[in-house]
């Protein structure tokens, strides 16, 4: 499939500072790029109407796609659910006003799965729309990947983020939890759910989480007194990389060497025990909120949910407090040996995912290699460069030490300028 | 001032239980107590149209109040604020629906301050009208104080739960952080914010407790092999404490001595310096919270909000983002401190408040007794039964290690019929 090329929000940014992009002309041409391509990618369900472009703000010109799961007081909020067809929120979500007192446009709503959870949009890969952006984020990774907008955001409790950029082939940023505030997001499991960003790459990602919030994140092409030397990269042995595909696991091996090529200091480490137990307690942790979360869509909008969410609701509901009570001590446990694990490397590499984005739209993937990221409160970040034989993207996912946002962001663009070479 | 017997819902359980109270008039004796009593209360800014009392369910009979910053799908929910006057959600807040799911009857919203901030509400405290109930839970405190309802719903981002039931002479129990859900609350400050209970006794609260949320914490009037000489309590020797009225400091000195006429093993501990640091995180992380969560209510309401929370949200809005992360830092070593504290003893006492409830309705009282608690997320419960010369409750606060709600809750009832008694 013929696919446009993606927007860069660092080169954007730049033209725009430089005088050689008007705020005004940047939004009209995602308006352009989305009135030609998404009828197609279906990556939007709302596009906002035009209206005055601020001409001031550090993201003034940035047209952003807000996942549909964020409250917008100018625009429909549907949560991906026929049940909240219509509904327009009085405010907006914390996120999307921070976005707008920033200067950013925000162009349009985009496709997620039904609550964020795992009914699909209609959204198609921009890379072979016989294949699924994946999910949650369904439509914010598709925009971006389609080349519509420069920025999107999102949300991960599985891995909504980093599953959906590596199908996509473009950037997922899912920060240390809390780092984005949730506040005005429809929540599914607040002690998981993450708002993340999406944009075509690293330097990309990383120039919008510091514009947005105003922190030191932003990693540009040169990274003066950054030694990769200093910095421990470890290709992670979990016990699930044996059940990612062959060309998934090749793509890791060939991540490793070229991230040692590149002068890092590159090793293998194993998953501690009390890793292996904390995954297996996000579905308990995840269901049982969602039970406390969504009951209340339950009760008064049963008959237009569909039967999985229906049924993960009550089974979540069914869910005894001290089993929830057991699994959040597992995950406690965890990030205390998560800790002690990152005191033996900086930077674990593993999978995005299984493999390439499925064929089929009926799924959105598997967030085997995420959860634990999610629960972990870590943050994680999808790098795009390989593709499998068919030319469908393959993710490389590194994840870094709670806190270490920055760390990770110039870890991953200097990786994935090695993966491109 | 007259007012009414409070209303015990371990009493109203068990007469529903053995046959002697229908689900249906128990809720009816709350419309009628309201009905004679709120007109000079005031503790409700919106009362449920009468409607079937469901017969089935732990809480079947019982009448709740909602602090009015919780979405109801039945009733408006303002809260607090002009701006959202004749706002209506489309589904109950989680607490909501939990109790609903329960049997619950939720007969009416309680009155809040503007967003569960200081400008206060038009409540009275039903102990002496021209003194406050306190805040921000004012009208949960106070309607369950003059005996209209018997337990009702509350949030505390500093002292919001345990400083009314301070001030009005009831139970307001703070449960460890997010023991009880949040979503669907206005939100202020997510990382502080917690969703709290007030009832007559602490009998009633745990048992409203244990009903809503299907856990083991009720404490009823026997307790089985509980040895009060195993159980450390500590008078907590914070530098607060000499900021504390006199007739407060004499409450905790004689509360102390009476834990100990209980048979429990009775000390004092000082506070730790990480503890101290800790405190004064609370503000940096409360206000930089609020100018990312309610950011939204800025941009589009500023005109019908108070100057006071104007300031507070702009002023969060201007804490450097590096100030906030130095500020969860010291919260952090302070959960560290408190980790180590409780393994030296399992109950701390202090004051609820500085001394009884201020004269004049203008403000709501000082929270800096419990902003710590707030944010290391431990248990803290409001004793009632301490009274100064003026006859105005002083509330003894009991604070547990994070999770040991139950222990708290067991401690706090042995205390509460020795300060009685």
């Amino acid at each position: 499939m013929d696919t446009n090329r993606m927007m860069s929000l660092a080169s954007l940014i730049k033209a725009r500072d430089s005088g050689k992009a008007k705020p005004e002309l940047m939004v009209a041409l995602c308006r352009d790029a989305i009135a030609r391509n998404d009828d197609r990618i279906r990556a939007f369900t709302h596009l906002a109407p035009p209206s005055a472009v601020p001409g001031d703000g550090p993201l003034a010109g940035v047209a952003i796609g807000v996942k549909d799961i964020f409250d917008s007081f100018d625009q429909p909020t549907t949560f991906g659910s026929i049940a909240y067809e219509g509904f327009q929120p009085l405010v907006d979500a914390a996120i999307v006003e921070l976005a707008r007192r920033r200067g950013a446009s925000i162009i349009g709503k985009t496709a997620t799965t039904e609550f964020a959870f795992f009914s699909p949009a209609p959204t198609v890969n921009p890379r072979n729309p016989a294949h699924t952006p994946g999910g949650s984020s369904s439509g914010s990774a598709a925009a971006v990947a389609a080349g519509m907008i420069p920025a999107a955001i999102g949300t991960q409790t599985g891995g909504s983020v980093v599953r959906p950029a590596a199908f996509c082939g473009v950037t997922g940023y899912k920060p240390s939890f809390r780092l984005l505030p949730t506040t005005g997001m429809k929540h599914f499991s607040p002690s998981l759910d993450t708002v993340g960003l999406f944009a075509a790459g690293v330097e990309d990602v990383a120039l919008l989480a510091a514009l947005l919030t105003g922190r030191d994140l932003a990693v540009p092409g040169e990274f003066p007194g950054f030694d990769p030397a200093n910095i421990r990269v470890g290709l992670y042995r979990c016990a699930q990389l044996e059940t990612a595909d062959p060309a998934m696991r090749s793509a890791l091996e060939r991540a490793a060497d070229l991230a040692a090529d590149a002068g890092f200091d590159v090793g293998e480490i194993g998953e501690p025990e009390a890793l292996a137990r904390a995954r297996d307690a996000h579905k308990t942790i995840q269901d049982h909120e969602a039970g406390l979360a969504c009951g209340p869509d339950l009760a008064r909008y049963r008959e237009q949910m569909s039967q999985v969410l229906v049924r993960t609701i009550e089974a979540g509901q069914a869910i005894a407090p001290s089993d929830y009570d057991a699994a959040r001590r597992r995950a406690k446990h965890g990030r205390n040996a998560t800790s002690a694990l990152f005191r033996e490397v900086d930077i674990l590499l593993t999978p995005s995912a299984p493999g390439a984005a499925p064929l089929g739209l009926e799924t959105t993937g598997d967030p085997r290699f995420n959860k634990l990221w999610t629960l972990m409160g870590t943050p994680a970040i999808n790098i795009p460069g390989f593709r499998d034989e068919a030319g469908m993207p393959l993710g490389i996912q590194a994840v870094a030490r709670f806190g270490q946002d920055k760390t990770l962001l110039a870890v991953a663009a200097m990786l994935e300028r090695a993966f491109r070479a």
